[in-house]
């Protein structure tokens, strides 16, 4: 069990595998770790209870990767993007304030809070088919819940976890998405689920 | 225009280009392509209008891709599976049965359409997490609309296309999900929106 990082403590759980297919040395987790370097373990695999996000470098950097509860039995498996290859996760944490039921978020066209928008409260694999206009979203206030937003259609490419609870919900840019954040391209989102 | 393969008449439209990024040659296309060589072009990357599947092989052959409505401007963009790599769409043509709000399924622990059963009729980007007890579906009985079944959470990995309007709606064994099926291992699945 390690615990770097203590968050509230919930049903989490999060077992690692330092092969493929569930091999090797394991490591159980139910709270944020850092750097999962300094547990002598690079693999993340097996996802048992509610959602993590995993990320391609230590302190939650880098690439993002919504887990949810499954088993993943190689880097493939969880990995969103071929663009920009990476094989492994450095860290994760718990997402505690995902609540699919409840989950509300306001798109705007641009950054900052400006231009036309849009309340959602359901999944997007097309956000053009639905209506959007185009291929960008400026910016994002989270309501309620938990969100993953992804570069392309079919939630495909980058993926961006927005939070209720982190940033007070407000993504007012891209850079505001996380650390690999390079355009204000999104063409399909959804809720994440409890 | 190619018209391959006529398909009934819809809205459908979907255009490729030979180059990354929408440059180069470009084709448009209103039906099915069983061969896109034939046409000289060998990337599909802008989907205007409602709901295709792309196929790894001609003829409608080997992994699957749902594209929806939006931009694919190079392979990463579309391809699902990175454990298997693949870098261009060879075949692809309408889903014509996708009906997003009336989409029904049944699913079967075994093949045959026999042990449990769990009629669905939303997306679920964890079987496990919404009461499923292992990953794997043994056999699916698809009552309206179109689904796409993905090996892994959070829908990664191979993809499956399933429609009411092919098998007469009936997937009694993975050998019917389509010749990339190697396992009956599905850990999400989603209904497709038209």
């Amino acid at each position: 069990m390690a615990l770097n990082n203590p968050t509230p403590l919930g049903p989490w759980k999060i077992t690692a595998y330092d092969q493929e297919n569930f091999q090797g040395k394991r490591l159980e987790f139910t709270s944020a770790c850092q750097n999962i370097m300094e547990c002598s373990i690079d693999n993340i695999l097996r996802q048992k209870q509610e959602i993590w996000a995993g990320y391609e470098h230590s302190s939650f950097c880098g690439q993002q990767f919504v887990l949810e509860r499954g088993e993943y039995p190689h880097w493939e498996s969880w990995s969103g993007s071929n663009a920009y290859h990476i094989e492994r996760m450095m860290s994760f944490r718990p997402i505690c304030s995902a609540n699919h039921k409840e989950s509300k978020m306001v798109l705007f066209e641009r950054e900052n809070f400006i231009g036309r928008q849009w309340e959602i409260n359901d999944d997007y694999p097309s956000l053009q088919a639905m209506g959007w206009s185009n291929n960008e979203i400026g910016s994002m206030q989270v309501q309620s819940g938990a969100w993953v937003c992804y570069q392309f259609p079919g939630y495909r490419g980058y993926q961006y976890i927005m939070e209720c609870d982190r940033h007070g919900g407000e993504y007012k840019h891209y850079r505001e998405w996380g650390s690999h954040a390079q355009s204000f391209q999104v063409q399909s989102l959804r809720r994440i689920q409890q």
